[in-house]
């Protein structure tokens, strides 16, 4: 088990991307106004990209620049000091091929808003890094 | 109720600040080699500033820096659909005074880490917004 410096075990990507499929809510990163900002998204992991929906507004800006973006995802249970986060980079675009749309539709991607969000975006995870506390590892370290 | 155009209710100040008192993971957003980048801490609010610990890492650059970090915090359920999220900024720096260490440090603050993460950090929340997701609401938009 390969563990950074802070005691935490470091994750491959498979472990990543197996993670990120047993969730359904993420937080896109970009930035606006020059301001770093989190965006949570309904979104779905589509081979090797994540997939959300969109409309005009803040992500949108940085997919029309052609900026890369990042996504976060975790599951920290703070009481029994366990959990995981993945962290992804990747230059996102708006999905526009008929074909692709055709399928990528039936994702289960309802956003959580009422607003009206006809634009999805792929999120080509590029980068991929994680996470993961071992549970007790606290302890033991502390202890040694 | 203020609802922004995505059909979601838009929280005061005051309304963020009381769901920061109800969690205790949050995410520092920065930028880490000109890529943004989410870390998530164990943090508590403290009068109007937000709290956590670190050791030598990235979070750490960004507040040599005197860079603006920013903060999210959300608690959606994606079943339910129902949730919220808060999102703030402010300039992030290290407590040296020892009175405000002594009085920081009984704050519970334990990283989920086991590594070593000496210094506190005070993030004042010069800026902070938050949405909410009003159950049902979707529904009856689309229904309308």
């Amino acid at each position: 088990m390969d563990v950074d410096r802070n005691g935490l075990q470091i994750l491959t990507r498979a472990e990543c991307l197996r993670l990120l499929e047993t969730a359904t809510i993420g937080r896109v990163l970009t930035s606006h106004r020059a301001l770093p900002v989190a965006l949570p998204v309904t979104y779905a992991l589509q081979e090797d990209s994540v997939v959300f929906r969109t409309g005009p507004g803040t992500k949108l800006h940085g997919v029309d620049r052609g900026a890369v973006l990042g996504f976060e995802v975790d599951d920290v249970d703070p009481v029994r000091r366990t959990g995981w986060s993945v962290l992804a980079h990747g230059e996102a675009y708006q999905v526009t091929d008929p074909d692709e749309l055709a399928r990528l539709d039936r994702l289960p991607l309802e956003p959580l808003a009422p607003g009206f969000f006809p634009f999805l975006i792929r999120l080509p995870l590029q980068e991929v890094s994680g996470r993961r506390i071992v549970a007790g590892q606290r302890e033991v370290t502390l202890g040694a």
